[in-house]
């Protein structure tokens, strides 16, 4: 483990501050400091270069395929915030020099980054910098970044070089190709280029504007351009004690926003659009624009704020950290993309969509934001049409989701992943083909979306097409056992990776079995309650047929049992019998996936470890099949099998734990769950931000210790506050209806904002209450009655 | 002009020193140390990573494009020399800690790159670390590099990370499809990946071995794979006081490597033979490797040595320097692919050849090495077809050469250039539409070959029907003034670029009349003198036609002539009547082009100033059609008004006016010359070596002060040491025979080393020598009889 004690909770758990300066943990700052507002995602790189560094700007949804032998990523825009700061001539960066006062530091009040330095440099001169950026939730297409230097010692020659750098790469796959460069009125820069596949242009624009001591500057910088680059240069001698501002405000538009995509050969109207759009956002100056983005983020906490009291302030940060990256991560603009599983916030995983977004992250939304959560289950719909061509290109009817979904919700798992150590080679990666689950995933994510909502017109136009579609392609999928008399899925990876080409995966079985039936219910619900609709999808899906089918085959779905005394269930067919062996070297959350430097894939399968959890996954979708000695004796039987080596393991165990009224334990891995990111592992967030963990964050704390589930349309609420929580305070969204919940030890407060027509029942610890404007009950009793 | 006094010329001007680590010029650095063999071009970047590091890794003539809009450029290879260095935990770089002693060398006797620091890390500890790279000359796919640290204060834990990186790009554009990447034996590295539109694949290959204390290590390093790269860590802790090594020996091979070009898909057998031969070489050792390159370096300059007897040990240095870079960028192997404006020494122009070549480094091929200078004007035969094309595509006639040629002699200058400072949009460029005379000097450079060497059969089968195609061009490019009663060529650039769009270019003009001419005398000799070539000739191109179009229009060319009085030759239709200013200030040669931040191209047309030699290249070329009267005028009315903002301008000023016996002039322009990359202007080859310069360091010299001329199948000698030249002697090949020459205070000796057949006729100073086997004569003597 390494040391280091610069990150800090301050101000009751709004900021986040780095207070030591180290290059070598350059990537975890990138990625937990990160902006965006679910178009734009711009990595926390610093102003000055530094080896290793990774500048990153994604723009959500903008998908482009390098090469025909890889898949789709999310291509790195030009990069507008490094700038080339010279002091006396001296390139201006930390590794030198003295730094005599160091602190950057994550607003999450308003999404601000801000970093103060006092900086002596190797002559003994010393400077006092500023740096201020945002990316505006106001305007989903701007940025700003101001910069205040002031020599203090003696009066020095400055010069910024600052513009739009077109040389990024991902991780050296150029997805652009070059288009124009401009300079407009020695100010305004432009540089365009368009992906080399999917012919998305993206037009960079940005505008400076240089202040001395508060005067504007009106001598013209010198304009440079290179290849793929233009920029500026200032220059000017700063006497002592007087600040040098620089303003620079900057945009992104792509050809493929919702309100360009289908114009067609629009780009000079585009590149003047950007234009004017920066001109006048420029004219209203820099501090309105801070003051607007400001006010948004003012807005979203106001009906965002969870509080929780606890003895450790972290856990304060943990929640609004979490909150902060999910509303970054989504694109709550356009139903046309979905959440990336490192969010806009790196490379890793390509902007790629999995199960994550049903099973981790939609959930928050579905409570706290459920126009967002809809936008999250339109795209699956969007997205369909893929599925079926993966379901028909791999002999199966229906729809079968991708494990990775893009654009259009074909597969785009990659082939090859690490150094397989037996081999050489690098490791095959056979999730795309046979993690099946996340089939069943969408569909719950589907249901679980209408039960919070109750958006039938939701349901009616989408849901249930996708319901009957993996439905069927689970009916396809089901293999036949002469000798068990039973249908089988065999051949799949489970939750659980470090186990592939298992068969009769519980959580698979189990989901596909959910599925099949839910589609059942919700045939014969149409057929009775909403004819039009009925008709609609019989006309287009022959559903009659296909309820026959789902009811002779769901019947026989093998379904793992719980062992009669041991209560375990069974992960897989063969995961007993393998070998069990000492696995505390592997679980160290500082050095995630370290087996496989010790174990190929193919030699983990031979043994009983586990890389995240499975089973409990089940327990946590499908809560009402299983008994609470069930769920108790599985999660003590697997979880010291599992390494945790996937970010999606810890909240589930942690929420589990609540469950099974293992409090202290719950609270132990909700602590390290929210730590994934913002812990001691100065390495864990290189690639991005985890953000199925940043919703599991959410999901072990309002879930978990909030004790929020719902079954069937119905609201439960289960809250159990760990020993170190005084006091857990959080809005919830429910079928249109806003509420506030308010558990301190011993009491829990439910307060009714909306005013929504009739009575809402809730179940809490089992006992039904209904709640016109506010239910203040007993916790001690309510558990006591359970 | 910055100071910095860290570069120095040691043993004897063999040895090039920065004595002093400056992070603002790696490029310079990176650009002079480059090492390479004429196939391979390895930039001289640091093991460890610095923000604005180049590593560049070239091989000669593996052209791609990498999208269409884009001109065509030798693709970046994967970097095998970045090393990540740990030492107790944290990345070695120079930028902090403190430098106790520093010096890296390259030692131009063999060609090898060695560094030597003893560093101290952030705590005190101190470590002493060597490195020493090569690139073999004796097997052209080969480099090596040894790494060695001793901890000198206390055991230390130490981390080297090593492998193939081939996330490299072009600023930005990537070249490379990924391939293949491997791991063997835990040692050798093999990363493989494919040119996008050319389709070349490289195989990069390593292999690593690590001692302690010079006791081979056996644990095995852990390996690791991400996109487009693999990579091994050593990590073991170093007692004090003991050496840890690291050896990795490298290889590059391609499927266009002439061995591979016709073998098809032999994709497979491509990388093995690349992972054998690798092996075979590791096997040898290290310390076996490095020896047979040092001895080919030596067999090199024993046939190759230069001596410069100078008050300044600089002059030898620079003199050595150039031999050094022009070996490394010609590709002696193959005479596919001939030499870039930068050499195999960074990205500027792309790997482009540009008249360059003929005129400023086939020379010193032609007097040092005839063999080499075959594959030069071989390519131009290669590329004639494209010039071909390129003629048709214009509405002309026969054969015009492109102003940038790469692969296939079509034109390949790219459109767009830097800012222009008044429109703010990008510089069109218009040397490949308009910058023609390069026609001409292809034909000079065949002619120029054929003169010094003899070499009967390259005319027979190439050369001719060059000087055919390119005469031929200019009858078609010819337009007739009614006015003057004259052919005029209008609308086109001269050597000085800073005058587009101007008519009657007197260089152009004399270089096309001379093209013209030749084409009538080479008919005229081939009529009489070898009918079988004739015939072959006259079938494929209609000679006999084509000699009389030639005759009637090369009498009627337009040759602009001296002024009667002042022998000014106007430089074209308008020079002379432009407005004069004041250039002082761009004149200094540490900010080169800087008029173009207060002029564009437009506005600089309008006045007399000129980036570079223009008319001064002619006397140069055709040296018996003026007088010394014309030349002397022109020197001194025209250098003035030159910025010298073209590196192809000082060396020729130099000669020019070692032959207007400005000697101390000749000497300062030579030293100037020679000072373009190794001088004080710490950016001028950040983008590369200046070739066309560094050819032009051996012609100040040898043509200029040597005097070694050769006009119409003689040779000629006109030495004349400037002041600080106490000795220069020199080997020059000359039609097949080898003599040494040596120039002194006041006598030239010129020794024959070859015996060949006869006599050999030697012009000194104007006076006939015949030489059998040794000429010695008083200089001031042969000068007087003049």
């Amino acid at each position: 483990m390494i040391e280091y004690t610069g990150l800090n909770a301050l101000d009751d758990g709004w900021v986040i501050a780095e207070t030591e300066f180290d290059a070598r943990f350059l990537g975890k700052f990138e990625t937990i400091f990160c902006q965006g507002n679910g178009y734009l995602g711009l990595r926390a790189a610093t102003e000055e270069s530094y080896p290793g560094e990774r500048r990153n700007l994604f723009v959500a949804g903008a998908f482009n395929r390098f090469a025909n032998q890889e898949v789709t990523e999310l291509p790195n825009a030009a990069d507008m915030v490094q700038l080339e700061i010279r002091l006396n001539g001296k390139p201006f960066h930390l590794e030198k020099g003295k730094i005599h006062s160091y602190r950057r530091e994550l607003d999450l009040r308003q999404g601000e980054l801000r970093r103060d330095i006092l900086w002596e440099d190797e002559h003994g001169d010393q400077f006092k910098m500023t740096f201020l950026r945002f990316v505006s939730l106001q305007d989903r297409h701007l940025m700003g970044m101001r910069v205040e230097i002031t020599p203090l010692t003696k009066s020095a020659e400055i010069s910024i070089s600052s513009g739009i750098n077109g040389q990024m790469t991902n991780s050296g796959a150029q997805h652009f190709i070059e288009g124009e460069r401009r300079v407009f009125d020695k100010e305004l820069l432009q540089l365009t280029a368009t992906t080399s596949e999917s012919n998305i242009e993206f037009v960079h624009t940005c505008v400076h504007q240089m202040y001395e001591g508060g005067v504007r500057l009106t001598t013209a910088p010198a304009p440079s351009m290179d290849r793929r680059r233009v920029s500026l240069t200032y220059k000017l001698k700063a006497e002592v004690g007087k600040c040098i501002t620089l303003d620079k405000v900057a945009s992104v538009h792509t050809s493929h926003d919702k309100e360009w995509r289908d114009r067609g050969a629009a780009h000079q109207a585009l590149q003047d659009t950007a234009r004017e759009y920066l001109s006048k956002k420029a004219e209203k100056g820099f501090d309105v624009l801070v003051n607007e983005n400001e006010q948004a983020w003012i807005n979203v906490w106001a009906k965002a704020n969870i509080e929780i009291k606890s003895n450790d302030v972290f856990d304060q940060l943990a929640i609004r950290f979490s909150q902060y990256h999910l509303l970054l991560m989504t694109p709550a603009h356009d139903s046309r993309f979905s959440v990336g599983a490192k969010g806009l916030t790196g490379e890793g995983y390509k902007g790629h969509v999995f199960w994550d977004t049903e099973i981790f992250i939609l959930p928050y939304f579905l409570y706290m934001d459920p126009q967002t959560a809809r936008k999250l289950v339109e795209y699956r719909y969007h997205t369909l049409n893929g599925a079926r061509t993966k379901a028909r290109d791999n002999g199966y009817r229906g729809a079968m989701y991708p494990w990775e979904s893009a654009a259009t919700g074909e597969e785009e798992t990659p082939e090859w992943g690490p150094v397989d150590i037996v081999t050489g080679k690098p490791t095959f990666i056979w999730t795309g083909k046979i993690e099946q689950h996340i089939t069943a995933d969408v569909a719950y994510g589907v249901w679980h979306y209408y039960q919070a909502t109750g958006d039938q017109e939701y349901m009616d136009r989408y849901g249930y097409e996708i319901i009957f579609e993996t439905a069927t392609f689970w009916a396809s999928r089901l293999e036949w056992s002469d000798k068990e008399q039973k249908y089988h899925i065999c051949d799949v990876i489970g939750p659980d990776e470090y186990k592939e080409h298992v068969s009769n995966n519980a959580f698979t079985n189990y989901m596909a079995y959910w599925n099949m039936t839910k589609a059942i219910e919700c045939t014969r619900k149409l057929m009775q309650a909403q004819s039009d609709v009925y008709l609609t999808l019989e006309s287009k899906l022959a559903l009659t047929e296909r309820l026959k089918e789902w009811e002779d085959k769901s019947k026989q779905i093998y379904l793992p049992q719980p062992d009669m005394h041991s209560f375990i269930i069974p992960q897989d067919d063969t995961y007993l019998n393998k070998q069990i062996i000492d696995l505390e070297k592997y679980r160290d959350q500082d050095q995630v996936a370290s087996i496989l430097a010790d174990y190929s894939m193919t030699q983990l399968s031979e043994i009983q470890v586990s890389k995240q959890a499975d089973i409990l996954v089940l327990f946590y979708l499908l809560e009402d099949w299983f008994s609470k000695e069930t769920k108790a004796a599985n999660w003590h039987y697997y979880e010291p099998k599992t390494l945790h080596d996937s970010s999606l393991s810890l909240s589930t165990h942690s929420m589990l734990a609540s469950d099974v009224n293992e409090l202290e334990l719950a609270y132990d891995m909700f602590a390290k769950a929210a730590r994934i990111d913002l812990g001691t592992n100065m390495h864990s967030c290189d690639e991005g931000i985890h953000s199925a963990s940043i919703g599991g964050i959410w999901k072990a704390a309002i879930m978990g210790f909030g004790g929020v589930r719902s079954w069937e349309g119905s609201l439960r609420l289960n809250p159990k506050l760990p020993q170190a929580w005084e006091r857990l305070s959080f809005p919830l969204a429910w079928q249109g209806e806003r509420l506030q919940v308010t558990v301190t030890r011993g009491k829990l407060e439910v307060e009714r904002l909306t005013s929504g027509l009739g009575e809402l029942t809730l179940l809490i610890h089992g006992r039904e209450y209904v709640l016109k404007d506010r239910i203040v009950t007993d916790l001690k009793e309510a558990e006591r009655s359970e």
